[in-house]
């Protein structure tokens, strides 16, 4: 089984990294880094490469296609040239097409979410309309074989639920426990729903570009 | 504010990116991925690289240190030779010294956790007693400026927990609302207590020789 994680400038690196580190553990899989040019490739904090060992040529049909998100705003420019073709012709083949965080605004900007229910980081939620998906706020949502996740930590959940789907629950149970994943926040602020309400605003207020749409 | 994350060949990935997700989002900070020597250093799985900016001579003086895990036996090989020099004369000046999964083993090995309550993965964590700490099970423990995370997603939770100490808990509260850190794990298995006895079981033996004492 082949799993695809395309990395492109200024993605984040939690968005790939956390289900990569839940999907390398599926028996019999190989996670490949694709990227329009192979080497290494820029989170969007400008501290930290990860590196592209294929490009996407390399790798016409994954089993699994995954789309980090960034905090740019970038899936306009994502979903056209290279990238937006890559994604048409292998998603055709896939098993599942799955997104962490604004990676959903890429999937939906190419074409690939329209009808389908799908989420995204709390921010930009709302925009996946404009590309004609149906948001649900959910930290993660399955439509056929297209898995969304919300923002980048979901990308944990996600992969987990995705393992439990493609390999069953007890080896799910299995990657969980090597992971360690018994999440403790330390605060209650991880969902918009919990979090205090000015501190909501406020973000809204300064990423307020990033929400703008993505094509505008 | 600098802060260093050492990378070394077999290091587990999400051990460096989740917290490095947190505390690259700290304001005024910098977060250096340091090794051996600069250029791609790969993960535990064989499947992922990250860069390495920086040679450890470049970040004598880190305000963070953080060493993350491997599921390698490593610890014994790390502890010795120029990243073991690395972690004492850094240790020295650093405001916070900390660790993720076996990470606490490389620290502890490198004599810095001597005397000190410490966590670490929990197949791992009976060993730290063999170089003098105090094994907690707790998914962070905390002494001193020493902080250790127990297995692999743990180092989330520590990250947010540092980034309230250092920044205060409103800053901390943003960032884990834009990692959107609301986790619902699908399952409960990501702790030993929690998870199937017989998956711990047989985790247990398939990992011993991770288990075996590092030294041995």
């Amino acid at each position: 089984m082949q799993i695809a994680i395309l990395l492109y400038e200024g993605f984040t690196a939690l968005d790939a990294v956390g289900p990569y580190e839940a999907l390398a553990a599926l028996p019999g899989a190989t996670v490949v880094f694709t990227a329009e040019r192979p080497g290494p490739v820029t989170a969007d904090t400008g501290m930290l490469s990860l590196i592209a060992e294929a490009n996407l040529d390399d790798v016409p049909h994954p089993d699994v296609l995954l789309v980090p998100g960034s905090s740019r705003s970038t899936a306009a420019q994502m979903a056209r040239g290279p990238v937006r073709d890559w994604l048409s012709s292998a998603d055709v083949h896939t098993s599942w097409t799955t997104s962490v965080c604004t990676g959903s605004l890429i999937l939906a900007a190419a074409g690939l979410l329209t009808g389908r229910r799908a989420t995204s980081h709390w921010l930009t939620l709302d925009q996946l309309a404009g590309y004609g998906a149906t948001p649900e706020r959910q930290r993660v949502v399955i439509d056929g074989k297209y898995v969304t996740a919300a923002g980048v930590s979901a990308g944990i959940d996600m992969a987990l639920k995705l393992a439990g789907g493609i390999a069953g629950q007890p080896v799910a149970e299995a990657i969980q426990l090597m992971m360690e994943y018994d999440p403790q926040p330390p605060f209650g602020a991880g969902s918009p729903a919990t979090a205090p309400a000015d501190l909501v605003s406020q973000l809204r207020w300064r990423y307020r570009d990033v929400r703008a749409p993505a094509s505008g």
